[in-house]
């Protein structure tokens, strides 16, 4: 790992070490223990899913929960709180769509030093926003306000989604060797990456205010766009028998897909090149490409892993819900963990 | 209001106006307008209550979430963090226990400015904590690093529950004059009033580590004891006819009874004297008594609204699961807002 000496920038280095954060969580998880009667839910394991299952009475619920993080940090410099409203909502609907759960609604979790109508009522429209692409409701939330823990503005929340009837958790287990990658891009940085991004753009003085080489709208602009809400996606292709596994592809970029299924290998051949805000970040911090891929999302939100029969009537359905921009990204082979043959990259495990 | 001069303390003059917040939550529901079809869910209308409900297919699902707020600043000074990891569950399963959920489980998020594996270890012991009280499951969580965000750690959950077969929602909507109240005695201040707590402490320079006079236990570890949780009661009473309503006395005190039905007046006519650390707490801040009791929970932190038949038997049940300590605060009459009639107050409204 490059020392804080060398011109090279990591996530580690920006301040957040994924080794350290697992320590602390299998820490926290060692210590509970028990394990409910099953009048409480049944809890259904999935392993290496955001979303959490449980079996109550006759309906399986999905549940996720995750904030903006340091990206309410740049709506506070720029001023502009729709787009974190919005992500509020689609990155925790996103992690429910991977699990092919439809959302049911959301309850957001807003923490501030101070109350800011104005902040509201732009974090409020944005909700709107994000609630009308997932279709799905506000079903609470919590206002705190704690000005001696913040010095901004934490938003986040959690969501909540069902199976509709005859529906199946899509889990990731019968992926294997021949099924196909199919990318859904992005629309920006999503939430993810964040802390590395604007400490890049500070270290080197790179104006928010103007567009970068390439671009047609401020940078700080479209380092807040707003995340791509993938719902529609899986709710098209609910109950397709081809699609055998879904990625949201959010902390941890194409690494999400080894979560995925632990013994088949996801050989991204046909990764499409990153949209110009990629290299352009790359290039300010003279990132290595393991990093970029491991740190942002490199142009692709979400990956539909699916049987290789049929797969015409996908990108059909997929255009039709909204996604005409999906691409082939690659496929599934004997072997283990995520390949980038072009790049010469290959990610064993998760952390 | 008593100015930043006068000798009295009030939580807004602590740096929480209930009414700032009020207006800015205002103006972010104004921008959610969007209203899923009923095929997301249908949810279910239930004013007054913290509690979100929603129809899934063939089970109702209730949400609720909430952080511990400045607690954590107190768990930081004190190097003590299993009594908010069981707050975390308490607070919101106390939630859903006020509408008469069960529990099924909780997602927690952990905000930190860095990861220490002791901290989390801790906490994971006082989520266990709080897991066995409410008999419910750990599905998930999120840890987020934000070290240009946060001072210190922020800790919260959403918790899920649900109605077994036969059992409907508790709304307060049966309540009516000739009820009986029955409160069920707090551990301690809970998660509430904590930011004008550590306030007055600091202020005054009341040492921490030593106890108030009457008291057995350092200050600080008696203003830490993790929040009582009340699943076990409503557990007991699901099904029993008399109930028509449940209070969680949280944020807000007894102002919260107002939220459980507008038109009736709930008589705190036999409150018990609230223990030790509440009139201390008043004494140091010269807290007016209205102050204290839409602050902090005085005593008692869940309140049971019942017909007055078979009293006997509805304490029997409390008693059998756990809460001998159950005790009649006083009735429900006709009129409007909550009243102390020793203390000479009345609270009209909620906020």
């Amino acid at each position: 790992m490059p020392g804080p000496d060398s011109g090279e920038w990591t996530y580690a280095r920006a301040g957040v070490d994924r080794g350290e954060v697992a320590t602390a969580l299998a820490a926290l998880l060692r210590g509970v223990r028990f394990r409910p009667p099953p009048a409480s839910g049944r809890r259904l394991e999935l392993p290496g899913h955001y979303a959490g299952l449980v079996r109550v009475g006759r309906e399986t619920i999905a549940i996720t929960t995750d904030t903006v993080g340091t990206k309410g940090l740049l709506a506070e410099e720029l001023g502009r709180w729709e787009e974190v409203g919005e992500d509020a909502v689609a990155i925790n609907v996103n992690d429910l769509a991977a699990v092919g759960a439809r959302p049911i609604g959301l309850v957001d979790v807003i923490s501030v030093a101070r109350t800011d109508p104005e902040v509201f009522a732009q974090i409020g429209r944005g909700l709107d926003r994000g609630l009308r692409a997932a279709g799905c409701h506000l079903l609470g939330g919590e206002t705190a306000v704690v000005p001696e823990l913040l010095r901004g503005t934490d938003l986040g929340g959690t969501a909540i989604g069902f199976f509709p009837r005859g529906r199946r958790p899509v889990t990731g287990s019968a992926v294997r060797p021949g099924d196909l990658l199919i990318g859904l891009p992005s629309s920006g940085l999503h939430a993810n990456g964040l802390t590395l991004a604007r400490r890049l753009v500070r270290e080197t003085r790179t104006p928010l205010d103007r567009p970068r080489p390439g671009a047609s709208r401020p940078l700080g602009e479209e380092l807040l766009t707003a995340t791509r809400c993938y719902v529609r996606a899986t709710e098209a292709l609910a109950g397709s028998s081809e699609v055998t596994g879904y990625a949201h592809l959010s902390g941890g970029g194409v690494r999400n897909l080894v979560r995925l299924h632990p013994r088949v290998e996801f050989v991204l051949d046909r990764w499409p090149t990153p949209p110009g805000l990629f290299p352009f970040l790359r290039e300010l911090g003279a990132i290595a490409p393991r990093e970029m891929f491991q740190t942002f999302n490199q142009g692709i939100g979400f990956v539909v892993v699916a049987r290789p029969r049929r797969r015409s009537e996908l990108f059909r359905r997929l255009a039709r819900a909204g996604y005409p921009d999906a691409v082939e990204i690659g496929h599934v082979a004997r072997g283990r963990g995520v390949s980038l043959p072009a790049e010469g990259l290959r990610f064993e495990g998760y952390a």
